[in-house]
């Protein structure tokens, strides 16, 4: 959050300053600490003698990230050259606890708004809310023709229908190896593996290179769907030579490979068994359908009928099926309400609440209050997922509860029930061992997450200057010979309360946090203007400060307090409403902290009458 | 949260009834569904035959646990027998984050102080917070003997003076292998291992048989101070028969054994060698003061100085090394203002923060905020710790920050740079072997803990209905022979905001969460109650809602709703002030909700002149 904040502060410099003199970043040097471990692995070096080296510059391209480094969350990326703009996802993130009552959090679009003529369209790699549950906020500002797969143009469809967009925005569907073009730059899509279908990564053709961004990305030899990453093209692009490589960073502080999302379904015929005669309660993400796939799968194997439960995840099975991504046999899916025509062991729920969100249906059957399921003994619980930080209590919360209603619940590291969508080291390398780029942009983490990204290129020999560890707001600039940050435009967060885009700052949080920590106590008072004499008051209301009820004489000692202040005020003092209004503040502040070390809000309020 | 707040909830009998019908509780029977494996392990079960069975009965005994179950933390127990009582141990436990503005939570007394001519005593365990921390608030209501091992006394001292409470408590050193008489029941301290010297288990003697409670603990057999856990002695207790044992569920989720602190003395060794020519920084837990003395070890063959920061930290090493727990060379430990005379690579700094806690020492480091440390690329820092759920979001804070500063950080899985304090299965099982108790009762943990830990004792050989998974307030009975639930005693958890104890309840606690999420509109109006006629006003003001200086527009509509409403008001409605309130917050309200979608809270104030 500090970080964020710290991006917001940056001083916007407006518009792309054209001064090109790539000054070396500092975090780049502090790279080069461990660069001595270069030579040990030169293979990548010698290979990348085979680019062009030290020709005369071409058309420079930009890279300006507004979100997704320094943070996990709302990825977007702006991508510049000549006098055309696309940019690349655009995520929400969910809002840290020091940003109480805010729904979403999404990037500042103020770069892209002052730029909106030179914008040719979004391009999005898959369909997560950390890159496209931003999309919305900025087609409202800025509508232009938005290229993704199959499988996300209708997750993004759903979304506008929310917003009341549906039918405004052009949609495009693009399969995987197709090209858009969007002015002097085309972007072309590669199938990559993920935690969702139809994920693909982008080669970006500018006049100064490949740009490379991988998106979220894993390698699975075994996906569900048949379909691998396609490495060939990653590695044909890295043999014609790669200007950049911008690559997912979330799981570079894990070591080997995320294994195959297939694992998953080995574990759970295993758990299949061990809940015989039981009803099966499977939470997980609705968005991983080939996870859900699987489920269906034994669900047709073990002879059990399927019931679907949580908003996300009737909308995106529905979805998946309409689209062909989810294959299920006729009346393998029931009504919920069709439920109880089945004995618990021909049943099998599927649900959302894998990371114990409080409103969850799987929250809600923990917690007995749900209309439609009632937790017993009979119940066999898998929690497919993994808690997201910050989730962990709520998830605890769920399990605790469940097994007090005797069921027998799966989760977490006990058996083998969720993998991740992301890269691990070995992935990573493989990733740069093939595209082989000149420059290397580690993106989609938080600085952790960059620098050891960083760390395993310099491993693999790319030399600490054609590393950058960015921040959102920098504009990062290559010819094709050099890279560097060259200038900083408007970047940060801007958070959204209901309705409210962007009216939730720095001081409303402020006050939120204020008003949680030790409550409010008004003071009012009533004054007659013309003698300027106290005609009513003072009077004190408090809202979670304290019990009023048993603080009665703490009540009457502080009303006390303020009468003897208001008596020793001159006439001057009580003309000058200001000063009036710090003095009962100050005397009050001090009378409540000396008796109770706390220190409320307190708003005095003058009544004129 | 809600567990608590059901134990909250759970209707209090007052005193202890004799009602003698041992219930066998739902919990139990639903473990009996894993029973069938019982018949695979019945070395226990066959050894239980010694101990006398269907004898006469005995003076019962009584176990209230008041903290500690379905929960980490504020671990508290009652002991009583006839007409005596004492108390284990007496902690806090830290807020959750929908307890906004609390400082710590404590258990409920209403029990102890009902019944305070009978308590005799309280005995302590260790010196960490969960067991020591609510201590000064039960001694400011039952001022009794307390009886615990000589850093444990020092510890406690501490907290009393600064309690103001030092002299007027009787303390008194007990040495492991000592026994303590408490009316008729005597406790006797056995030696265990955990993560600060000088932890006991206790075995407590009484009219109806031995009760082991094993506070925390782990088993090391190369522990740093020389004392291996008295395994001998819980044998010896065992083979004289055991009636319960009550056990630490801390890792029951863990399998395996809890590594050695000493492997994180290897693991420093190692690390100290990669970090030569740098400053090394640690930061741990004050209260592992064997952690603390393998640092101060390294640091003397390594021939470096080491400085101490961290307010806990230099309190608990200095009470260390006063009573001889840590065993430091003359002029090892320099001054925080030496520190300049000395190359980096001639210092060790020993921090607190481990957790990232705003405030410490460590944070302020990272922040740059620390008025004699800055961060340099020459700093070597090694997180000694692993997050306590909920803290993971700020310990990642902290070590993006100082990776930023340029530093190298060690932190969480990455080396073994941090060892549990508690057991794991194998540990509970050597436990649970050695006592052979006829009775079980899983302590310290979450159900979900609780929970495991009775699955290992089934597995062991104890029948269900002799395994009490229990919650606070239960008054679990035991006359030697039958076990059971007998009646609930007040219990749950008291909030400490500053001085105030239990001033801060549900409906504060309600108020400052909704005030946290959307923030306050207040609402003025002045009416003369001679004519009941509006003289001032209606008025808006808010706080923690929205910007109000760009969302002018919204607060003037806000008063024109306001003003209609009082226009439309009858002569009798500006009479009934309590019904004029609520006309004024419903149209308020429906108004603002329909705008923004947000619900602040809204507090009409109206002034009689």
């Amino acid at each position: 959050m500090n970080e964020k904040e710290k991006n917001n502060n940056k001083k916007p410099t407006g518009q792309t300053q054209q001064k090109r003199t790539y000054k070396r970043r500092p975090s780049a040097s502090k790279s080069q600490q461990t660069a001595k471990k270069e030579t040990s692995a030169p293979a990548v070096r010698s290979e990348r003698t085979r680019q062009p080296r030290g020709e005369s510059r071409k058309t420079p391209v930009r890279i300006i990230p507004l979100g997704g480094l320094n943070e996990i969350g709302k990825n977007m990326t702006i991508f510049e050259c000549a006098n055309d703009m696309f940019i690349l996802d655009c995520g929400l993130s969910f809002p840290d606890a020091d940003m109480p009552g805010v729904d979403i959090v999404i990037p500042d679009f103020t770069y892209v708004e002052r730029n909106r003529d030179k914008i040719r369209g979004i391009v999005i790699t898959h369909g997560h809310e950390d890159h496209i549950g931003g999309l919305p906020y900025l087609l409202k500002k800025v509508n232009v023709p938005v290229y993704a797969t199959r499988l996300t143009v209708a997750l993004i469809e759903g979304k506008l229908r929310e917003q009341g967009l549906y039918g405004k925005v052009q949609l495009n569907v693009i399969e995987p190896k197709k090209t858009v073009k969007l002015g002097c730059m085309a972007v072309e899509f590669i199938k990559v593996n993920h935690s969702i279908p139809d994920a693909v990564g982008m080669a970006i053709h500018t006049p100064a290179g490949i740009i490379v961004h991988t998106g979220d990305f894993k390698i699975d030899f075994t996906p569900i769907d048949g379909n691998i990453i396609d490495l060939a093209r990653f590695g044909e692009l890295g043999s014609r030579g790669v200007l950049a490589l911008m690559a997912d960073s979330t799981n570079a502080e894990r070591p080997g490979y995320t294994h195959s999302e297939r694992t998953v379904g080995g574990s759970f015929e295993k758990l299949f068994q061990q809940g015989e005669g039981k009803r099966i309660i499977i939470a997980t993400f609705s968005s991983n359908i080939h996870r859900v796939q699987q489920i269906i799968d034994l669900a047709v194997q073990t002879k059990r009928k399927i019931a679907v439960f949580g908003r996300s995840m009737i909308t995106v099975v529905n979805t998946a099926i309409e689209l062909g991504y989810l294959h299920v046999p006729e009346k393998l899916i029931i009504d919920i309400e069709e439920m109880n025509r089945f004995p618990d062991e021909k049943i099998v729920l599927i649900t959302t609440g894998s990371q114990g969100e409080p409103m969850s249906a799987l929250t809600r059957m923990a917690m007995n209050d749900h209309k439609k399921v009632n937790i017993t003994p009979n119940d066999f619980i898998i929690i497919s997922a993994t808690p997201i930080p910050g989730n962990e209590k709520y998830v605890t919360r769920v399990v605790n509860e469940l097994l007090k209603s005797g069921a027998e619940v799966i989760y977490e590291k006990m058996y083998e029930v969720h993998v991740s969508g992301h890269a691990c080291q070995e992935e990573l390398k493989v990733m740069l061992g093939l595209t082989r780029p000149k420059f290397f942009i580690p993106v989609h983490g938080e600085y952790k997450h960059l620098k050891k990204h960083a760390g395993l290129a310099l491993e693999m020999g790319i030399p600490p200057e054609n590393i950058i560890i960015g921040s959102i707001g920098n504009v990062i600039e290559t010819d094709g010979t050099k890279i560097g940050v060259i200038s900083q435009v408007p970047a940060g967060r801007v958070l959204v309360d209901g309705l409210g885009v962007g009216d939730v700052g720095s001081i409303v949080l402020r006050d939120r946090k204020h008003l949680a920590q030790d409550g409010l106590i008004i003071i009012v008072i009533g004054i007659n203007r013309a003698s300027n004499q106290l005609v009513a008051g003072p009077d004190i209301i408090s809202r979670g400060f304290v019990y009023v009820r048993e603080s009665e004489e703490l009540m009457v000692e502080a009303r006390d307090v303020l009468s003897d202040t208001l008596a020793n005020c001159s006439a001057a003092e009580m003309r000058e409403w200001n000063t009036l209004k710090g003095k009962l503040r100050d005397s009050l502040s001090d009378f409540i902290y000396q008796k109770t070390k706390r220190s409320p809000m307190i708003l005095p309020i003058i009544m004129e009458t």
